[in-house]
């Protein structure tokens, strides 16, 4: 079993849980990730989802695969692969509803996290059922990370809360200067409110009364709140390190800017862009999800990024900053 | 006076209103446009104002300035300039409530239209209370045009109906399409709804209703509903030439698009980019809005775009449009 479960300590940064290579592990190697995959997840499901499974295992010697779906949408083109590869990827002849098998393999201790390119709302919902909210948390947070011209920016919530409350709100904000500290050591994280005009009283009805309650809010890992932020500032990086929104606003930023930067080259340059993959934060689980519209690379993409986040245990890590920050405050 | 009333039939395609430079003008030729500029307006202001004026005049010998705002914010700069410029550009010496000023100036037929990059909620309110909203528009949208793959796209709204009831957006999508038409001279017109997925059932509390009603709408030019759209969408530009939303949400990818564009290039190429302004539509007169941050060259490219509608008197054209569609309806 390898569920984040909040108050335990996890006192490693690399651990090894799962099955591992026999006779391939060494100290201080990553050890072996067992990453359930939803083969039915995305426009373009089964092809992309075994294209990106194929290329996440080409990438990575420790990886082992589950795609949870129909088996006939896999198994021809994986018998035609190589044995080291096609040793690493199974299938699990899943008619329906492949992304709550997905997710009750990782409830159920058979894989260390989850890929899905399927609908965010039923992976959110599934999630929370099987995997649980930690305490206090409303709606989990779709977390994404954006390049930026200063270098990165962490985003939340891109599609998980579309009608969030101020409440749901000043938890993407604990959650966020969480995963900036734990995931990229970014020291005491500024984090941001997006809305439309950085004077006091603008934006909608949702942001006009919120700015004062993040003012109190205690954040973790010496997090502060930095203010108003707009949209501009997601692209410059330069205000803040973490920008809080709903996950409707999140979502179509996300969405613009990826497709801006796929086209155009993104602002950091000619530096790795992050992958156009999202954390869901606030279950005790590593649930990644890819956009509908993702492409073999995406998905791989998704899949290394689950893969890290368990080897480094970012999740449980995340769980227990917040449970000790309550604690606190 | 040159206010568009619903209605009026607009017969001329370059029409000349207000004063004209003696002895300059031929048949033909674009006219002067007066515009008003708030000079007031802008995080920068009133430094960069006073540098688009310049500019815009520099660039558009019919062009006559009026810059509306304390005199000696502007005078000492453009007592140092070229006859020729200095002619064209006079001040009002009003010290508060610049926007206002520049809205009646609008009103009372002593401008043709104006620019402002202050408070969008300010100028909006003031426009709609003294030029008059166009019937059944209940909140006027702020327009911008932005680059895409494909061409260009009409977004809006980008910052006025920040929390908008389903009767707004499908107003949205009217003005959206007249605009297209009768600006861009887009055939038929196709608009597409901004939401987070293109599945049935995706999108917040506002978008999930709304899609049914706007099948049944119709549009003025021919225009059609194309569907829901998402963030890459406006990016693309392949699936709508209109994408509707509401101001909260536009606006904040509209500035995260142009930033982004800004750095590294527009998805169009080489192309000059639009102009970093948006024409309000719903009101019976030319108003255009730069963002709070606008540059010198935003400025000018925004009374460059307040002159070309004036001369075209689109605006009117906008109306009258919508009218005789509303009379078929």
């Amino acid at each position: 079993m390898t569920r984040p479960i909040i108050g335990r300590v996890v006192p490693e940064r690399w651990r090894t849980t799962g099955a591992t290579v026999p006779g391939q592990r060494t100290v201080g190697e990553p050890g072996t990730a067992r990453i359930a995959v939803d083969l039915l997840g995305g426009d373009q499901a089964p092809a992309v989802v075994v294209d990106g499974a194929l290329r996440a295992c080409r990438a990575d010697p420790f990886l082992q695969l589950t795609l949870v779906g129909p088996a006939d949408a896999a198994d021809a083109i994986l018998a035609a692969q190589k044995p080291g590869v096609r040793r690493r990827i199974t299938t699990t002849n899943t008619p329906a509803d492949t992304v709550g098998a997905a997710v009750l393999a990782v409830a159920e201790g058979r894989a260390d996290a989850l890929v899905s390119a399927g609908d965010t709302r039923a992976t959110v919902l599934s999630a929370a059922r099987e995997l649980g909210r930690w305490p206090g948390v409303r709606r989990p947070a779709l977390t994404a990370v954006l390049p930026t011209a200063a270098g990165r920016v962490i985003l939340l919530d891109v599609g998980s809360s579309v009608d969030p409350d101020e409440e749901t709100l000043a938890w993407h904000a604990r959650l966020g200067a969480a995963y900036a500290s734990v995931v990229h050591h970014v020291p005491t994280p500024r984090v941001g409110l997006l809305t439309i005009g950085t004077e006091p009283g603008k934006g909608d009805r949702l942001r006009r009364g919120l700015p004062a309650r993040l003012f109190d809010l205690p954040l973790p890992a010496g997090g502060r709140y930095a203010g108003l932020v707009e949209g501009s500032d997601v692209v410059l990086g330069r205000a803040a390190d973490v920008v809080v929104t709903d996950g409707f606003t999140g979502n179509v930023l996300l969405k613009g800017l990826e497709t801006a930067y796929a086209l155009t080259g993104t602002p950091a340059g000619r530096a790795d862009p992050p992958p156009r993959a999202a954390l869901l934060l606030g279950v005790s689980g590593t649930v990644v999800v890819c956009h509908g519209a993702a492409t073999g690379p995406d998905i791989a993409a998704g899949i290394a990024l689950a893969a890290d986040l368990h080897r480094r245990a970012s999740v449980a890590a995340i769980a227990d900053l917040l449970s000790a920050q309550r604690g606190i405050a």
